[in-house]
Order: structure tokens, then C-alpha cells, then sequence
């Protein structure tokens, strides 16, 4: 299988460039008969799209998408699901400078090392364009849980900017919250304090990195395979599959490693009926299998490759050249990075809510959904 | 597909449980007339085996493996090679209280509420033996290098037991190095700190966590997918398809989100004619594409879930209880983890290898193998 | 994995209805570097239109293929090819009574009992519609053996319209010989004589079947697998997932269940250095794995469901009635066919091909590739 | 994926050569909790034995199985099931000549071309003790339909041999009819003249071949994909993957062909309140999917490659050589393939019904299971 799809059961196949014909994917093995329409996809592709705020690049895509098969009068036909995504702010010229140099960290070189030959304008098939697909994927499998368990939500938020970070209780954060700043950081004075870094580091023609955070609420026990498949190993080939991605960690992660078992361990006690954590160290995934508590996770983003200050690098003849970059990059990828993270953690979902069904039949629906 | 196999190409399946007839795997896809004996595999299973040290739990597998298939007089048939391990030491009385107990943080409870049934006696398929079947394919990835790129070679070493770590020279770091000592830590003096630590947690009932780091030396440029299986993706999954990893990073991880793009961007520059990066934060991919650097990532255990201290926990009809675990554990997984570490390593480059010959062509042998 | 996938490494998803945005394809895992645009694919696609001669369906689809990703300044860029080609001739309104009654021998019922919900517009995806992205991939799996192995040819024809059949030297017939009559017979007198056949037929109102004859010819020994990917078996799959299809042999087939085994071998025997079959009962495949002869096989098609003529059926809701279709159908759909077997063809061949040079390096190429 | 493998959520595996340490399968995917032991797959194994009756070769493997895992206290868990037959009948010596000789139609020169090698003692993967694997796993899926589809049954029998063939209704074949005669004929008179004929053959030294017909009754509707996994589409490549098979057909077949459309097509009817079809020239499946029909098919198997008779060909470095073949083999393989046949239909059968599970919820049962 070549590497452009994902998910065995809730298969989802990226194609497309940021320059050329557009974006877009196909889902296959949808449930039928859930209502869709570009609609339910539109507010999510806007969650990601260039220009929505002062501290993400001003590149004007509008990101329309058009569902072209799959869907019959507003309703899943239980066949491919094809959305398209056009290209419509392509500026070529403002790559020409890719043409004949390798940028730094990006992946001019290993795309020409690879398959010797790269679509060197705007960044080809390495583009964060590509997660377009997966946002209107997510989208869809969102509107299934909706028939199917709508009691599951799937909420992220930046965490840290470079040395600014916050702590957030991930049974409380709310959507609302995330999203009422740029940022995507649900505490409002650490969101101006990473907004005002940001717009710093544009200033200077540099880039920064940051956490992205993410929990996974009212999702039943049993998703995830013992072995090879177990829910972490999923997620954490999910998250490291985005653009810029360094770092995965789930529950007590890096910092767990610094722990003593007696102290580490989540006890068993019982919660109103049922088998519940009195901790969650686990992150919500134990023996690769969920439990049913919140699934907690952590994703590490590096700076933006492409910045405005020149930088040392050779030609594509290998000769020594400097590079003076220009189009219009994000400085800092994770605000609209918050959306994508949400993205593929639906996909996982979906996929191993199904696989589930599959093997062991219908799963049980969380009745403790939410603890407040 | 179900949840026991790995890789595209050179795919394999273990099974097994810790008590039962045995573990193993089933390789399907190994090129054919490889020179391959028990002799190549065993020394790998030695390397992961109970007993061999007093840090590790004093179980005593033998562990012996056979080869039951896809071998004909010492070289293989390009058929399935099928690998079994006999169990050998099991004790299920060991585990008496498992039937009735959920251990805290360990897979009992979350396979029950997959299945509905689980095997308890010694974890059954949640048990590290299950990793045999992978150290054991790897040893005949080896082997397959040793043909196609007898350059390329992975060596693995804990880093960091709790609080005590270090920094190694990814560069220089060899495997004589590493098995020098119990702990599997190639500098001496720490390895002597790490020991003198996990036998004071064992000497309390406790447990200890800690991070393994990993380089793979001599790898070509090209393996990986633009997309989904981006080579860290891969490797992410790989890591965390490991019982007890909470992490995973690759090159500067969670750590260069704290530096500038101007910072963490690695240069080009020509070396003896070649294209190289002057720096290595990128971790030897870009893109989800090996650069031809070297490879270099960390993963995060956390302390044993099993541990001899009396456990608040419930029964499986959920009433309150206090387990006092019986059976013999390791108070500290990673230096038994090393080699398989190693394993899924090697598994993820020989597939990635066979995928880009598929579509491109044999890859390019690194000539500067071995930077000194 | 879902069911709108084919192959391994050269992987294809078809997507689309008869009525809807379009029909397309994704393609995975081409090789890099071929050159392709769309007048390498229009011409195959053209070969399957509806309204090309007399004896087919009068729709009038142009069927204008797109290409919107994967090619750069006309070469491939081993990611995601996607093929669109969009309905322009849909008329829905020929479809309203499939809408209340499910057409005998059709698919109506059975998306009906699986999907609970179906597009009755123009039979949705289970139109023929769907193998326009399979020309359109076969098209671009020739342009890719063009470069990799160019002896490499496929013919299909047309051996039997109903009770008229004509047995054809598969060595010798030739792509101009078939596409000189409009039925694809490579015999004018029998062409002619199945011509009037299917006229007839049309004038009645009813429909005809018959059966498709191909040959590979040029291709390497080694592709196939032993055991589940036999080439056969792959063809076979191949075939069979062809709409209106109800069998497939390979070699002597049903006939050779006639022979003694002593009169069915094929004996070896050197040919100009070669070792080569002396006759070709096995059609080019021996334990699943081809030898290097002629790949030759028949494919079954019944007569096209859709007729004119009044048939007995039941309604949505189960009521006793009579269907008389409208809307503009084959009848007889093996003209038409004749591509698409190609196609499938080449599909298999590509794949199987990679997956050789995967495992085993490079296949060698035929040097006695055309017998003449 | 590599090709020893089948079925995408009840996945099997199968491994081992006719001469070596065994041959077996790795089931994974099966659903938990069912009962099973090895009495509930040996009977199933001695069906397709060596040695049952005096038509098929008198080799004397016991052919005992072993579960090595995935099954605790006699259920399954829901993880990796491994089935082991040893090999204790090997004769190595009696396949000298195929070590320097290539047997006409067999899989000696096609295996030596692909892979450089070969087993050549027995056939090695070639031969058809890898169908033991298929039976065992077979016999699981049974148990597995037993609990959530009793009603479901697969019945195959020899329908020709050579020039002999009978016509019997499949919607009254019987097993207890099946296994009345050791060529598994449910027709007494025709199968004692299949017997002689058999007899005959070997008598002279020379192989037959036939047809066997197979039909499942009490499926459900719904089962099948609307593109490649078509339910006909899964089920050819299943019967293609069986050694020395030629031919598949569904329904009405290549006879179908010679009919018009207005007399091939299934007029649908209500019965008993079901929407039922008044024939079956569709054999069960219609666009893909099955309909509740019973499902009907024909298998082309060619004669025996290997006979007792001298044959022509040539030596592994090309000279021209007759071969005195030795060894014990089947005169006729069709009353041994009848249980091999099944073993396929439950396995595309136990993979589709899951598949519909997984996307459209658990399938209805058919009510309507037998008629009599």
C-alpha cells in the first residue's frame, strides 16, 4: 500500500499539490445514510485556511470544497466520498528561488533525492496544504460519531510557543474557549503573551514552535489493538504523519519517565457504577486498548522551515548559495495546526470505533461521558 | 487488516501468548537466498531474554527458537518463515490473583472490556514475550541487509533511568559500547549510578522508568512517504506499538520546540562532493524522507506497571481491593527493551527499503557510511 | 480496507456515480519521472465511450479526462495521481422508475439491502460509468512499462456473441485487427455476422452476452505469488470485479477438465537458448507464477440486464409489477468491454511487477518477447 | 502485503512447505469468546487427508493439528490463533529427479525463475499440504458463524470428472450425501463411474481432472463491496488460489452467455413476505452483493500435473531430459479439493460478513434460511 492512506476501515486517500488542480480525498468505507453536505466540512477547512488571523500566513485561499461523489441527496451513499479543494491563490513565481535551491529543513532535497524530480512550486505534495484532505475527512467522520456516539468530542489547543506554555485541565477546556483567540490557547492572557511572541518572531523574518494538546472525550473502552495497532501507536503514526511534527507523548509521557511505579500507576476504584481511574497517568489508553477515561495526548511542533532572514545552503548542482526565501509562510505553524491535530484524531477514532464493531460488535456507549 | 502484523512489504505477524504453546511470528515477504540459520536469530533473543543480568527480572527462558518454514538448507525460499519460542518457565500459579484483580496500569482491565475474556495467566498477549516474534524477524531483516546494504546499522542505549541521564555521541556510540554493561548505558560510570539505582527500587518493591535513544548509521536518502508513512510516522508507531512507551521524538523533539527557525534549520553544505547538513536537528528525515543522515530519535518508558508493593485496585466484579502482586518482574524494562528497540528499527527500514525499490528503482548505497 | 481500492504498490481508487459530480480515479504509488498527460489516457478512455459506433449505447458522453495532481511539467511525481472525468449527459429522468422498482438481475436490490439507501439515478456506482478510472489508470500503468519493460502488450478481443464464436491465433492478432470492426472481433466475416446479431437484438428490445478473449504478451516470468496473489487468481479477481461478468478460465480452462494429464503438460523444451513450453494449456502461469509464455484467458459476460422489453418485478415496498426501462443501454456490452479487460489487465501486470522487483530486484526483461 | 495472506478482518496466514517443520496458518482478527479446540478442526482436516480411500494418493500424514495460542480454556480471545500440522510422512528421496528436473505444468520452474530457489523435495509451498492451513482456519470461521449466523451452510461436491458430470439441485444437496462416496459425488450411480474412471487413470499412470460445484445456503443479503471486493470477485480469487485450478464461474456462467437478456434475467417475486428472485441464474450475487439467494459456483480443476507416465522436458541448466516422476500423488485431486473449496467460501464468507458488520451494523439473518 503506498503511503498516501490511512485507516483500514474508514479509509481516507490524500491527493493533491498547492500548486496544480487542487487538493482533496476520498474516503471509502463510509457508514451510509448520514446526512452530509459541504456545509458540515466548510467550518473546519475555515478552522485551518491561510488568512484567518494576524498571526498565520496572509495567503488568500478560500478553500471551497465541492463533495463530488459518494452523497445522494444530502444522505452518505456508503460509497467513495470524493472532496475537492481548488488551488486559487497559487503565486509560482514567489517559489522560484526553490527551483534551484534546497531550503533548509524543508523537503526539497529528500523529494528530489527520492523520486528525483519535485514540484518545486509551493512546496509540491509537502505543502501543509495537503492536510486539507484530512481536515474534510475528520469532518466527515465527526458527522458519523454524531449518529453513532455523539457523546465523543475531541477538543486541542496550544500548549506551549516556544518557551511560553500553560497548563489546562483537559476535562474542562471547551471548543468555545480555544477558539476565542487566535492562538487557539485557552487562556486568554497566556494567548496574548504567545500572540505578541509570534508577531515578534514575523517581525524578525524567524519562526517558532510549540505543544499542541489534545484529549479525546466520552470515548468508549476497548478501541485499540493489543500488538501492532494499540490506540497510541495509531495516534502517535497520526500525529507524526503531519508537516513539522518532532515529538509524540501520550498521558504521563517523557515526564512519567521520571516517576516511580508506586507512583505512577493509575488505581482502580469504583465511580458511580462503574470501573473507573482515580488517576490518569495513563492517558486514557492502557495495554494499547482504551479504557474509557479521557485519551490525552501531546504533539511537538518545530519552527516553520521557511523564514525570511537568508540562510546558508547549496543549489541543487550542490554549490554553496544563499537563500533568501519569500512567499508567505506561517511564522508559527500551531494555531492552525490546533484543527488538524483535532482532524486525525477523529480518524483514529472512527477507525478503531469500527474496527471494534467488526470483531467484537457493537461498542458500548460511555454513560459517564462527561465528568464536570 | 487486524491488529498483529507490521510493514508492507516485509510483513510480519507475531502471535502467541506468555502462557500457552509458545510465541513466534510469521515473515512474509523476505527476499529470497539469504544464508539463514537459528544461529542468526538466537543471539538477538539472548540479548532480550529473562535472566541474563541481576537488573532484569529472573525469569528463566531459554527461549530457543526454531525455524519451521521458508528455510531450505540454510538459505530462505522468498516464502513465509515461520519462528517458535516454546513457552518454557510459565508459572500461571503465579498470576492466581490476576483472575479476580485488575492490576493498576497494566492491560487487564482494558482486554476484558474488549473481549470480554482475557487470558490472565502471566498477561497473555499483553506480555513482553509477545516481542520475541519481532526481535526474532528482525535478526532475518539483518540478515537481508547484510546482502542488499551491509552498511546501514542500528544500535540503541538507555539514556536516562528516572533522573540520572546522559548524552551520547550518536556518531560514535558502538554496540561493544552498549552491551559492556547490565544497564546497556555506553558510558560506565552512569551505567554504574543506573544499576545502583534500579536495585534499590527492586530491594523496595518498586519500579523505575526511563528513555532508550536510537541511531541507525549508514541508511540511504529516500526511504519514507510524503504523507502518512512519513519514515517518523513509521517509526513513532514502530516505538509505541512497545508495551510501556508513553513517547517518542525524533532529532531535536520536544526540546527544539524551544529554539528559533533561524536556530534549528540545518544548513547544506557540500562534504567530499556529497550533499550534507552541517547540523542534525532535523534527525536524519525531512519531509517524512530519509536525508542520508543519520537517524536519531527517543523513546519514553514508563516504570513497570507490575510492581511488589500492595495496590489499591478493584476486583473484576468491582468491588474494592488491595493486589499484592506475586510473579517475577523487571523493575526496570529498558535495558531489556534495547535490543528491541533496535528491532523495530531495523523492521522499519527493511520495508521502507523493499517500498522504495518497488516504486524507484534499487536505492543508492551511502558511501559515507560511517562518519569518524 | 474498503472495497474501491485495487492492487498493492500501483494502487487505484475509483470514486464517482453515473449521476454526480464525475467518475475519477487516485493513483498510488506510481514510479516518478514518467512522462503523462491527459492525451496519453483520452485515447483508452475514448475506446470505452458510450455513442462511439452503432452497436453501443447512443449517450453521448464526451468522457474529457483532467488530470488534477500527481504530474509536473508532464512527468510524474510518484505522488497521488488523480483522474477526473465529469458527467455531462446525466438525465436522471430516464431513471424514475428505478426509483420505486428494482430492475431484475441488476444492482438496485442489493445496494438497496446493504446500504439501506441507493443513487436510483442512472444505477449510481454500480453503473459502468465506475471503470472509466480504471481505463484511466491502466492507461497510465502502459506509459510506466513504456519506460520499464515496452515489450510488454496486451490484446483483448472479442471471441463469442452469444452463439456465434471464432477461435484466434492469440500470437498473431493484433490491437489494428480488433479495432478494425466496431464489435472488436479481429475477424471481419464472424465481426459482421455478430454485428447483425446484436442489432437484431436491439430491435427486440433485448440483450445479448458472449465472452472476451486476451493475451499478454512479452511478460517476464516471476510475477505472481505463490499461494493467495497467484497471477491467476489476482486475474481472476480482476475480471470478476468487472460489472455484468459471470465467469473466467485461464489456459485450457473448463475444456482442458477433458484432457488426461498426460495430454494437458506442457512439455519444456529449449528454444534459441531459452527454456520454453512446447504448448500453452497452462496459458502462461504455472503454480500460480508466470513462465515467461503467453498470458491468455476468457472472460464471461451475461447479457446486459437493462432491456426494453416489459419484465416482471416488485416495488420498493414489495408490491408485484412491471418494469418497462427507459434510458439509453448496451446490448450488448462486450464491444465496450473489450478496454476494460485490457485495463484490468495492465493493472494486474503493473502491480505484480513491482511487487517482483520489491522482493527479487529488478525483473529481467523477455528477449523473445513477440513469437512471430 | 505479501501474498501468503487472506481476508482483510478474519485474516489468515498461512506458512510451511510439504517437507520441513510443519505447515499451518495464524488466524487473526477472530472474534472472542467462541469455543474452540482442535476437535473442532480435525475433522474438517482428515476430509481433505491424503490416504481416506483408495482414489486419492495413499501418503499416510496423520495430519494432526496443534493451537499453539489465541485460545484460553477452550474460547478464543480475540488474538492470534496458530495452528500447527507437523510434516511426519516426508519421503525426500522420492523427489530426487526434481532437483535437476523441471516437471511439466508444475511449479518447479516458475518458483526457480521468480525466487533463484526452491524446495524441491515435495513441492515445498507449491504443494497442496499449504491448503491445510486454509481448512483449519476455515473450521474456525465455522465456529465463529455457528455462534452469530447458524443458519448459514456451504455444501461442495464433484460435479465432473473428465467426461462424466451430474446435474444435482443445489438447494437439496446434502453433506450426508457429499460424503456417501469417497469421490464426494451426492449421485451414487455417477459417482461409482467416477470412481472407475479414477481407478483407471492411475491404473495406466496418467491423472484426471473436473468440476466441483459448491453452493452456501442461509447467507444473508448484503455481503460483497460494489467495485473489487465484489462478493463473485473475492470468491474467483479464492478459488484461483487453489493449486491446479482453471476455471470459476457464478450462476448461470459461460453457459449464460448463449442467452438474451430477457431469458437470463431473475424476475424479483414476494415470497413469504420477502423480496425473493424467481430464478437464480444470478447465483445469489447481484452488482457485487449477495441478494439471500443462494450462492452457486462452479471450479475448473486441470489434471493432476504430476504423473506416473514419462514425460518430456528439460534439466534445471536446460538439456532435454525425460522424467520418470515418482512420488505418491493424486490421480484425480477433485474428491480432496471438495473440503478446500468450502474452506475458501467460509473464508470469503466469515471476511464480508464482518466487513458489513463493521460499515452497516450487524447483518439481518435470513429467516428464509432453508428451502425444502
Amino acid at each position: 500500500m503506498p503511503g498516501n492512506s490511512f485507516g483500514q476501515l474508514f479509509r481516507i486517500s490524500t491527493w493533491g499539490e498547492s500548486h496544480g488542480g487542487g487538493v482533496g480525498v476520498v474516503i471509502d468505507g463510509c457508514p451510509p445514510k448520514i446526512a452530509l453536505s459541504e456545509n458540515d466540512i466548510q467550518p473546519d477547512l475555515d478552522r485551518r485556511r491561510p488568512g484567518q488571523s494576524s498571526i498565520v500566513t496572509p495567503r488568500k485561499e478560500a478553500d471551497h470544497c465541492s463533495i463530488l461523489s459518494g452523497v445522494f441527496r444530502g444522505r452518505t451513499l456508503g460509497t467513495p466520498i470524493l472532496i475537492w479543494v481548488p488551488n486559487t491563490d497559487a503565486r509560482p513565481e514567489a517559489y522560484r528561488e526553490m527551483k534551484t535551491m534546497f531550503r533548509p529543513s524543508h523537503a526539497d532535497f529528500t523529494y528530489q533525492a527520492k523520486f528525483g524530480i519535485r514540484n518545486w512550486e509551493g512546496g509540491g505534495r509537502s505543502s501543509a496544504r495537503e492536510t486539507i484532505g484530512r481536515v474534510a475527512a475528520a469532518a466527515v467522520a465527526k458527522k458519523v460519531f454524531h449518529h453513532l456516539a455523539p457523546e465523543i468530542e475531541v477538543i486541542a489547543w496550544v500548549r506551549q510557543v516556544q518557551r511560553i506554555s500553560i497548563e489546562f485541565d483537559p476535562l474542562k477546556v471547551s471548543l468555545a474557549q480555544v477558539e476565542r483567540t487566535p492562538i487557539r490557547c485557552p487562556d486568554p492572557k497566556t494567548a496574548a503573551r504567545m500572540i505578541r511572541l509570534i508577531e515578534k518572531a514575523r517581525a524578525s523574518g524567524d519562526s517558532l514552535g510549540g505543544v499542541i494538546e489534545c484529549v479525546a472525550r466520552g470515548t468508549p473502552a476497548g478501541l485499540g489493538e493489543p500488538v501492532f495497532d494499540r490506540f497510541e501507536a495509531d495516534l502517535a503514526k497520526a500525529m507524526l504523519s503531519l508537516p513539522a511534527t518532532k515529538g509524540f507523548e501520550v498521558g504521563s509521557g517523557f515526564a512519567g519517565t521520571r516517576l516511580f511505579g508506586s507512583e505512577h500507576n493509575d488505581p482502580f476504584a469504583l465511580r458511580q457504577g462503574h470501573i473507573r481511574t482515580a488517576s490518569n497517568r495513563s492517558g486514557g489508553i492502557q495495554g494499547g486498548i482504551t479504557n474509557g477515561e479521557p485519551i490525552l495526548f501531546r504533539v511537538a511542533f518545530k519552527p516553520t522551515a521557511t523564514i525570511a532572514k537568508p540562510q546558508k545552503t547549496v543549489t541543487v548542482s550542490g554549490r554553496a548559495a544563499t537563500l533568501q526565501a519569500r512567499g508567505r509562510h506561517d511564522p508559527c505553524v500551531l494555531p492552525r495546526a490546533v484543527p488538524i491535530v483535532e482532524a486525525m484524531t477523529w480518524l483514529v477514532l472512527i477507525d478503531h470505533w469500527l474496527r471494534l464493531r467488526a470483531q467484537c460488535g457493537t461498542p458500548m456507549r460511555r454513560r459517564h461521558a462527561k465528568r464536570s
